[in-house]
C-alpha cells in the first residue's frame, strides 16, 4: 500500500492517511484507553500496522502509552480547533449566548450545518435535559432540529434535501419568518426556538438555539419570551459579525 | 514514500500520515480558506502531493472545495473532540464552571497538564481580559499559571520539570495548600486563582481557576472571597467524579 495508491473508484486517495485518522476516531467516551490489539479490531487493521499508527502519534504528540494502553493527549484538541480556529464564529458568539442563556435560564447553543446534519460549535449549558451529553462537535438531523430547520431554509430550493411537501412548506414559513420553533424533534418533552446569524455578505452562516422541556416552559412563553431574546442576541451578533 | 517508510532516528514512522495531519493544521484563525499552492507552501510538500491529501481529507468529509480554495468542514470537530469524549471531564464539569461563573462574576475555566503545557478542556468565558483568546485546546507555559502551578506541584517530585529553588518551594506550597494563586503570570494585571480536580482514585487529573484582572479584584478579595467559591465547586465537582 503505497502514500499514491488509487482507492476503489479509481481516484487518488492517501489510504494510510485515512487509516491513521481511523486510529484517532477508535478512541472515545466508552474506549478513553486501548490496547494495541483494541486498536486494531477497532479499526480492522493488523496489529503490525496498529502499531506503526500508534508510534507515529505518539511520537506527534498526539498518543501517549501507559504500560500496555494508549490514550489519546489534549494535543488531538488541535487537530479540532484547527476547524473552529479557522471558523472564527465561536470566539465571537460565545459571550452573546452566556448573556443570553444568563437571562432566559436555558441552555444554549450554536450550530452550523454539514449536509444532512448540524454539528455543534458553542454551548452553554445550563442543565441536561438530552439523554445524550451534547459538546462541540454533537451531530443531530437537521431536519429534526429548530437550528437545522433555519439552516435548511435559508439554502437556495435547489440545494435543500429532498422533501415532502409539508416540510418543504415548513421550510418556506421559517425562511419568511426567520426562526424556527420545533416541538419534540429530537425527543419527547424536547421544545427549542432557533433564529439565523448572518456573515458580513447577508448569508446564513450558523444559527443559534434556546432549548428547554415542555415541563419548563409553554410553547406559548417560548414563543413570546424567549424568541424576543433570541432576536435580539442574534442582532448584537450580527452586528458584530458585520464588522469583522 | 512507503506506508512503512523508517524515519530519521530508525524508528518506524508512518510519514504519509504524519503529512496529512499538517494539512489539517495548515488552516487556522488566519488561513480559513487556502488554494492548493497554498496548503502545498505551508506543509512543505509538492502540489501533487499536497493535491493528493486534500482529495482524500475531502472523500472523508474533512474538506470542503470551493473553487480554488479549500476549508475545513465541522466534521474535523470530531478528531478534537475524540480526546474530550475520551476525557468524559468536560461533561461533568461544565455546568459546575457555569454556575461559579456566575457566582463570581468572572471567566472559569479548566485545564489538563501536557508536558511542559496546560491545556484548557474546558471554559466559560465572561469578559475578554487576554491579549490573545482562550478556546478549548489553548496551550500556555504551565509554570506561568495558576492552574499549571497546581497541575506540576502534584506531580511526583521526579517528574516535575527542572526548576529554580524558589519555584520549587513554590510548587511545595502549592501542594500543601491545595490551591495557587497567579499574579501577572501570562500578562501584566492578569490574576486567577486555581485548585485541583481528583480522580476517583485521588489522583489530581485536571485543574479550575477563576481569572480576573488586577482592576476589578484585589489579591485580598482573590484569596478572601472567590478561593472559597472556587474550592465549594472544586470539592462539589470532585464528590460527582468519585462516583463516575
Amino acid at each position: 500500500m503505497s502514500e499514491s495508491g488509487i482507492a476503489a473508484g479509481g481516484r487518488e486517495f492517501v489510504q494510510s492517511f485515512a487509516r491513521g485518522l481511523s486510529v484517532i476516531r477508535a478512541f472515545d467516551a466508552d474506549h478513553p484507553r486501548l490496547t494495541l490489539s483494541e486498536v486494531a479490531a477497532r479499526t480492522d487493521m493488523t496489529r503490525a500496522a496498529a502499531r506503526r499508527f500508534l508510534l507515529t502519534l505518539q511520537e506527534l504528540g498526539y498518543v501517549r502509552s501507559t504500560g500496555r494502553d494508549f490514550t489519546l493527549t489534549p494535543r488531538v484538541l488541535e487537530l479540532g480547533f484547527s476547524y473552529l480556529a479557522a471558523l472564527s464564529l465561536p470566539e465571537i458568539v460565545q459571550p452573546h449566548l452566556e448573556r443570553l442563556s444568563r437571562e432566559v435560564d436555558e441552555s444554549v447553543s450554536a450550530a452550523v450545518l454539514d449536509g444532512d446534519d448540524i454539528v455543534y460549535v458553542a454551548r452553554v449549558p445550563t442543565r441536561r435535559i438530552m439523554s445524550v451529553g451534547i459538546t462541540i462537535g454533537t451531530r443531530f438531523p437537521a431536519r429534526r432540529t429548530s437550528m437545522g430547520r433555519v439552516l435548511l431554509a435559508a439554502l437556495p430550493p435547489a440545494d435543500r434535501p429532498d422533501a415532502d411537501p409539508a416540510f418543504t412548506a415548513e421550510l418556506d414559513r421559517v425562511a419568511a419568518q426567520g426562526w424556527a420553533i420545533v416541538d419534540a424533534g429530537l425527543e419527547p418533552g424536547l421544545r427549542s426556538v432557533a433564529a439565523p446569524l448572518h456573515g458580513r455578505d447577508g448569508r446564513v452562516v450558523a444559527a443559534v438555539n434556546i432549548s428547554t422541556t415542555a415541563g419548563r416552559v409553554t410553547l406559548e412563553r417560548l414563543r413570546t419570551e424567549h424568541l424576543p431574546a433570541l432576536l435580539a442576541a442574534t442582532r448584537a451578533i450580527d452586528a458584530e459579525l458585520r464588522h469583522l
